[in-house]
C-alpha cells in the first residue's frame, strides 16, 4: 500500500458504518510528513474495524482524508493508539496549519459507472 | 466564490448535521467541467439548508468533495433540483470515470490549532 498518498476509492461495505472526515491544511514543513502519512495508514489498515480510506491532497497543500470504519467503538481505539496520538501531536505542532476531523454515520451510499 | 476549486474550511455549526462525502475519479474530457462545477457549488450555496462544502482535487484527477446540510430532506430537495440533474447525468457520462456517493450523519467535530 503506498499509504496516504495512494488516491484510490474504499471498498467498503454495506452502511450503516463510520466515516473520520480529516480536512487539512499543510504548512510548509516537511520533516518526514509523508513517511509518516504512509505509517500512519499503513498502522490505521491494521487497527479492527478499518474498513478502508481515500485521501487527496492538492498542490496548494489543501487536503480531505476519509477513512471507513465499522464502529464508534474502533475509531475511539485508533484514537488512543499510542503511535498514532505521538503523530496527532507532531501533526498539531509541525505539519497542519489548520484541520478539522468530523465523525460521521454513513448511511447511504451509490456510485458508478 | 471561486467554487469547487476553492481550497477551504467550511465553517459548519455545531453537529448533528450532514455530509455528503463525493469521490470522483475525472476522465480527461474538460469539455465545460470547470464552470459546470463552479456553478454546481454557487447553486447548491444558495439551496436551504446548505452549510458549507470542502472540495479537493489532484493531478492525477482523484477528488473528494464534502458538501454539508442540515438535514436529510434539504440533501433530498438538492438531489431532485433540476439543474442538478442535468449536471450529474453529465458528469456520469462525460467527466467521471467513477465517482461513489456517502451521506452520512456528523455527530462529532474537533479541530485546531
Amino acid at each position: 500500500m503506498s499509504g496516504a498518498t495512494t488516491n484510490a476509492f474504499a471498498g467498503t461495505p454495506e452502511p450503516p458504518y463510520y466515516a473520520v472526515i480529516f480536512t487539512t491544511q499543510r504548512t510548509e514543513v516537511d520533516d518526514g510528513y509523508g513517511a509518516m502519512a504512509d505509517f500512519m495508514v499503513e498502522l490505521a489498515s491494521q487497527q479492527p474495524g478499518f474498513l478502508g480510506v481515500e485521501s487527496v491532497r492538492d498542490a496548494s497543500g489543501f487536503g480531505i482524508t476519509v477513512s471507513y470504519w465499522a464502529s464508534q467503538e474502533a475509531i475511539a481505539a485508533w484514537r488512543e493508539h499510542a503511535q498514532h496520538r505521538v503523530a496527532r501531536d507532531t501533526g498539531r505542532k509541525k505539519w497542519y496549519e489548520r484541520f478539522e476531523t468530523r465523525v460521521a454515520r454513513v448511511e447511504r451510499m451509490s456510485g458508478g459507472p
